[in-house]
C-alpha cells in the first residue's frame, strides 16, 4: 500500500472552503464524516468522500481539514491501515489512546478565534451535531451547515449514486405484508401521539416495504426515504425502479386502494422540501417521530417543539424480532451456508498441504460454493480470510499485498457470510490443517468455553444482551486472556448483517432487551498479535427456555444456534471442558450431522458429507 | 402503622405556596425531594421534610404537592410501606411500573397552563434540575428556585441541625495526611486546568480533612462544605467544633503554615455567598470543579462558562482506593466484627429454640456484641434482622408491629454492620436453627454459587464492576430464579457504608473501573415473597491476581474477602457445588478459623471459638 498523494486535493478543498459560491461565509474547518445521508455503516462508492480526500478507506474514520491542518480520527482496528494509506499532509488521531484529543478539543486548540466549522448537514447525525455544536459554541466558534458537499465540488470523477433494480419479497419470505407493517407502525405512532414518522435508515425502508435492492455492496438495500403519516405514505426514491411491473404490483401502485394505503412516489432529492412542508403545516401537539441519529438536515426540517426523537425507531425494534416466516428462512439459509462451508473445508483440507491456496483463493472458493446454493444473492460482508499473523487483525481483508498462503503450520480463520433471499448468514470458524500446538488448543478451548457460556446461557425475559458479555470472557479471564471487541451483534433477515437494537457487548448500555425471535451473533475470540487469531462465531436465535422455576412466570430465554458448521475438534483440549460443555459440543455436532447431513445427501455432495461425519464424531474425555 | 393525617399540613403548604413572603410569584406545584443540601443518601432528622409532609419515611421518595393533588414517587422496595404511612390525600406513584407517569409528565398533565413549579435549590441536584426544567419548559411551565424551604416554614417543631463534636483521625488510620490529600487534589485540579474545587458531599469533606463526625446516624460525617483553591482552603462549618483543641491541632489552625495550607474556617451558611464571590471574581479560563450532583444553588453560583462538572469528583475516586493503612484497618474491623457475630450466632443457636428471641432482640444482641469490640463507634446502618416472610422484604427493619419471633422452622436473615474507628463493616448471613427444607437449601446453594462466582472472579485491570453482575446470577438463572437488586456497592473506610464510584450492578453503566484497593460488597440473594429471604454478603477487597498470561501485562484483578464469618454449611446442598466451589468454601472457612479463631482465643471467647470450629468443619461431597 502506498499512500494517496493529497496535496493538490487539500489545496482545492481549502479553496472551496472560502468560495462564496459554496459557503455563505468562509469556513476555517471542514468536517468529512464516514457516513452517508442515511447514517449507514456500509456505504456506496459515491459516498466514500472521506476515503477520497484522505486515501484512508477503513470503515470508520472522520477527517477534519483546516486552513493549516488535516487530521483523521479512527479507532484501534485501523491505526496501521490509516498510517499506510495517508500521506504526510495528514495527522493520525488514534482514538481510544489517552493523549488523543477529541475532535472538538482539537478544533478548539487549532482554530483562530470566532471560527466557522462547516459540515454537510445531510451526513452528520443530529445527536452528533448537537454535541459538537455545543462544544464549539462554548469556545466561541460556530458549527455551520454547508448545503453543498464540498468534497463533491472537487471530486470530478465521483461515481454516480447507484440505482439498481429492486427485488420484491412475498409473504413466504417476510411473514407480514407491507400494509400490515404500516398498520402496526401507525398503531405505535398513535400510542406515542405522533402524526408522522420519517424513515431514514435504508434497511428500515427496505424492511417496511418488503423490498430489497443492491445499491450498497453486501447490504440488500436501496437509496430511499419514507414519510408515513396517519393517512398517507410517501416513498422518496429515484430512477425507473418504480416502472418495474413487479414492483408496481407489489406496492399496488396501480390498484384502487383505501387512500391511507396509497403510496405516493416522490423523487429521492425532494425529501427535504417535502419534510419542510410537513414541518410548516403542523398544528400544535402534532409531533413528528425521527431517529435521534437521523441527519441534522432532516431533523432541522421539523421545528424543535414538534420533534419526537428516540434512539431506536419502532421499525428498528419490530424488524429485530423475526416472525415465523423469517425464522424459517434464516434456518434454511444457514443450512445452505453450512453445506457450502462443509464443501470448502473438505476442499481446503486436501488443497492446503499442496501450498497453493492463498487467503484470496480460499475466500473466492467460499464464495463459489455459496453461490451454488439456492437463492444466493451476494456475500453479506467482505470475507475475512486470514492465516497466521493476519488472523490477529480483527477486521482483516486479504489484498494482494498481504495475501498469505495457507499452510499446515498456521491457524486459519475464516469469517464470512452471505445474503440469500431467505436469510443472512455470518459464521466464523478457526481451523488448523496440520497439528496445532498445545497453546493454540488451550486458547481455542477457552474461546469455545466462552462461546458455549453465551449460547447455553439461560436468562430472564427482559435481560439486555450486554449483561451476557462477560459470560463469553470468563474462561479467558481466568487465565489472563481477553479480546477487545464485543461478543455479538444483531443480524438482519436478508438485510444488513449488523443491525440494532440488540447485541452482546460490554461497550453499550443502551441496547434493547433480548426477546424471543431476535437474532444475534455469538463470537468471542482471542488474538495473539503477530501469531494467530481465533474466533468461533455462530448466529443464534433467542428462544424461550424451560427452567425449573421460570422466574415467577416472567419467562426464561436462551439461544438456539442457527449456524450449523462443525467446530474443529482437533483444536479442542477436551480436558479443559466441563461435562456440560462436552455435552454441548457433542449435541451441537449431532445436530449438524442430522440437519446439514440430510441436505448434503439431498444435494448429492457425498465427499463433503463424509467430511461432516468425520468432523462431528462425538468427543470423549481422555481417561 | 397508621397513616399520618396530612390534611392540615397540606392546607398550610398550599397557603405558603402563594404567600409573597416566601415566593416571588405563587407556585402551582412544590417539589419535596428526599435529600439534603449535600445529596446524602442518609439524612438527619431536620432534613426529613418529605417524611414530615407525607408521613412516608422510606429512604427514597419524592413528593409533589399542587393546588389540587399530592403525589409521592417511590420504588418497589417501598410500595407497601408508603401505602401504609400516607393518608388519602396522597396518590402513590409506583416507579418502575409501566403505567406510572414520570414526575414531569404528571406535572404537565395536572398543571394549568403557564404554571410555576417551585423547589428548594439547595436540595435538588443540578443534573436533576436540568432535566426537569427542560421538560417543564417544553410544556410551557417554569421550574423556579424557592429560596426559603417551604416545608421549613410550616414545620414548627423541626429539629435543630445536628452539630456534634468531631473525631480526628491520625495517620495510623488514614495513611495520608490532609495536607497530602490537598496536594494530590490540587495536582488533579492542575491536570484539568481548574482553579477551584467545591467539596459538597459530606463524606468527601470528612475524608479530605481526616475528620469524622456524627451529625447523621450511621454515617460518621458532619455538616460542612469546603472550597479548595490552588492557594486557599476554606472550610464551612458551624458550632464550636473548631474550638476543640484536638481539632485545632489536627488542622494546624494555630500554627504558622505556608499560606496555601492555612485553613480559613467560615460559617456553614456562608457557602453560597462565598461561592458567588468566587464566581464573580473569575478571570477567563478559570474553571470551578463541581460534582454534577451538587445542588442547583451552588452550581448556579458559578457562571455556566466557568463550570467544570463531572459525575465523580477526584476525591470520590481517591477515597475509593484504600491505602495500606486503611486496608489494614478494614481487615482489623472485619475480624472484630466476625468475633461479635460468632458470639451472636452461638448465642442464637442456644436461645432460639426457647422461643423468646424476636428480630429486635436479636438485632440488639448483635449491637451489644459489636459494642464490646475495640474502637466501636456505632452501627453502619439499621440492622436488617428478619425471619421467615420478613426476610423477603429486602430493606426490612424490625419494628414492634412487624417483630417476629425466631424459630427452628424459619430461615433467619441478618444484614448488619458497624462503624469502628479503623473501618466499616457490612455482612449478611442467612441461618436456619432447625432443619432447612430441600428447596431452601437449593436456593441457598444457588445464591452461594453466585457469591463465589463474583468473589473468585478474575478479570483484567480496567474492568467495570457492572460487568461482573451476571456472574452472581448465572446459577440462579439456570433454574429460573433471580433477585431484583444489584450485587454490590462500594464501602467506605470508617465512612459511609454505601459509597461510589464503583459497585457491581446491572443498573449502572457509569461506574468507574475496579482497581486494586477498592472495596465493594458481594451480596447476591433470593427472595420468596411471603416465605423467606436469602442473602450472602461479604465485603471484599480488590487485589491483584496471578494469572497464567496476565492480560499481556495489562494486569489481573480478583477479590479477597474481608468479611470472615462462617457461611452456614447446613444450608448448603453440597452436590450442587462444583469441585472449585467446594474448595472455595473450605478454604474460606479455613481462613475464618485461622484469623477469627486466633482473635476469639485472644479475647478468651472460648464458647464462640468452639462454635466457629464446628461451623467451619471442611465440607465433603456425599458419595
Amino acid at each position: 500500500m502506498s499512500p494517496k498523494i493529497t496535496t493538490e486535493l487539500l489545496k482545492q478543498l481549502r479553496q472551496v472552503m472560502k468560495n462564496p459560491r459554496y459557503v455563505q461565509e468562509p469556513v476555517q474547518a471542514y468536517i468529512v464524516p464516514s457516513g452517508d445521508a442515511h447514517q449507514s455503516e456500509y456505504i456506496a462508492p459515491c459516498d466514500c468522500r472521506r476515503a477520497f480526500i484522505s486515501g484512508f478507506d477503513g470503515s470508520a474514520g472522520t477527517a477534519i481539514v483546516t486552513e493549516q491542518h488535516a487530521a483523521m480520527w479512527t479507532d484501534g482496528r485501523y491505526f496501521l491501515q490509516a498510517a499506510h494509506q495517508m500521506d504526510s499532509n495528514w495527522t493520525l488521531m488514534k482514538m481510544g489512546l489517552k493523549d488523543t484529543p477529541t475532535q472538538e478539543d482539537w478544533l478548539v486548540s487549532v482554530l483562530p478565534e470566532g471560527s466557522k466549522v462547516g459540515v454537510d448537514p445531510f451526513i452528520i447525525p443530529a445527536d452528533q451535531w448537537k454535541r459538537m455544536s455545543k462544544a464549539l459554541r462554548s469556545a466561541g466558534h460556530d458549527l455551520v451547515p454547508v448545503k453543498e458537499n464540498l468534497i463533491n465540488t472537487i471530486w470530478t470523477d465521483c461515481p454516480q449514486r447507484p440505482c439498481k433494480p429492486l427485488i420484491t419479497l412475498d409473504l413466504s419470505y417476510t411473514g407480514i405484508s407491507w400494509r400490515d407493517k404500516i398498520v402496526a407502525l401507525r398503531s405505535k405512532m398513535a400510542e406515542r401521539k405522533v402524526m408522522w414518522f420519517v424513515v431514514t435508515a435504508l434497511d428500515e425502508v427496505a424492511w417496511l416495504f418488503n423490498l430489497r435492492g443492491s445499491d450498497v455492496e453486501y447490504n440488500p438495500v436501496f437509496f430511499a426515504y419514507a414519510v408515513i403519516g396517519m393517512n398517507t405514505i410517501r416513498l422518496f426514491i429515484d430512477g425507473d425502479r418504480m416502472m418495474d411491473p413487479a414492483v408496481r404490483e407489489h406496492l399496488q401502485l396501480d390498484s384502487t386502494l383505501e387512500p391511507e394505503f396509497k403510496i405516493q412516489v416522490m423523487p429521492y432529492g425532494s425529501i427535504l422540501s417535502e419534510l419542510q412542508a410537513v414541518g410548516a403545516g403542523l398544528s400544535p401537539k402534532e409531533k413528528v417521530w425521527l431517529s435521534d441519529k437521523a441527519s441534522y438536515a432532516l431533523t432541522e426540517a421539523i421545528p424543535k417543539a414538534y420533534r419526537y426523537l428516540t434512539p431506536y425507531t419502532p421499525i428498528c425494534i419490530a424488524k429485530a424480532v423475526k416472525n415465523a416466516a423469517e425464522t424459517e428462512g434464516m434456518r434454511r439459509a444457514h443450512i445452505k451456508d453450512a453445506v457450502a462451508l462443509c464443501e470448502l473445508f473438505n476442499w481446503l483440507e486436501k488443497e492446503v498441504p499442496k501450498g497453493t491456496i492463498t487467503e484470496i483463493v480460499a475466500a473466492d472458493k467460499a464464495e463459489e460454493f455459496r453461490s451454488q446454493q439456492k437463492d444466493f444473492v451476494e456475500l453479506s460482508f467482505a470475507t475475512i480470510s486470514s492465516t497466521g499473523p493476519n488472523g490477529a487483525i480483527i477486521h482483516y481483508k486479504p489484498v494482494p499485498e498481504t495475501n498469505r498462503t495457507l499452510s499446515v503450520n498456521e491457524i486459519y480463520l475464516l469469517d464470512s457470510g452471505a445474503q440469500y433471499k431467505d436469510g443472512t448468514t455470518d459464521v466464523t470458524r478457526t481451523m488448523h490443517f496440520g497439528t496445532p500446538s498445545a497453546y493454540e488448543k488451550e486458547c481455542f478451548t477457552y474461546v469455545l468455553k466462552g462461546h458455549i457460556a453465551v449460547s447455553a446461557a439461560i436468562f430472564p425475559n427482559g435481560t439486555k444482551g450486554h449483561l451476557l458479555d462477560s459470560f463469553a470472557r470468563s474462561a479467558l479471564w481466568d487465565c489472563g486472556l481477553d479480546y477487545l471487541h464485543g461478543t455479538g451483534h444483531g443480524v438482519g433477515s436478508f438485510l444488513n448483517v449488523h443491525e440494532g437494537p440488540c447485541g452482546i457487548s460490554y461497550k453499550t448500555f443502551a441496547d434493547e432487551p433480548l426477546e424471543a425471535g431476535m437474532i444475534v451473533s455469538d463470537e468471542p475470540g482471542y488474538y495473539e498479535d503477530g501469531s494467530f487469531g481465533i474466533r468461533i462465531e455462530n448466529v443464534v436465535l433467542v428462544i424461550p427456555a424451560e427452567t425449573k422455576y421460570n422466574f415467577k412466570n416472567r419467562g426464561s430465554l436462551t439461544f438456539e444456534p442457527l449456524t450449523l458448521v462443525p467446530i474443529q475438534t482437533k483444536m479442542i483440549d477436551v480436558n479443559l471442558l466441563t461435562e456440560k460443555e462436552l455435552n454441548w459440543v457433542n449435541e451441537y455436532h449431532q445436530r449438524c450431522r442430522e440437519v446439514v447431513g440430510a441436505e448434503l445427501e439431498r444435494q448429492g455432495r457425498h465427499e463433503a458429507l463424509r467430511w461432516l461425519l468425520r468432523e462431528t464424531e462425538p468427543l470423549a474425555r481422555v481417561q
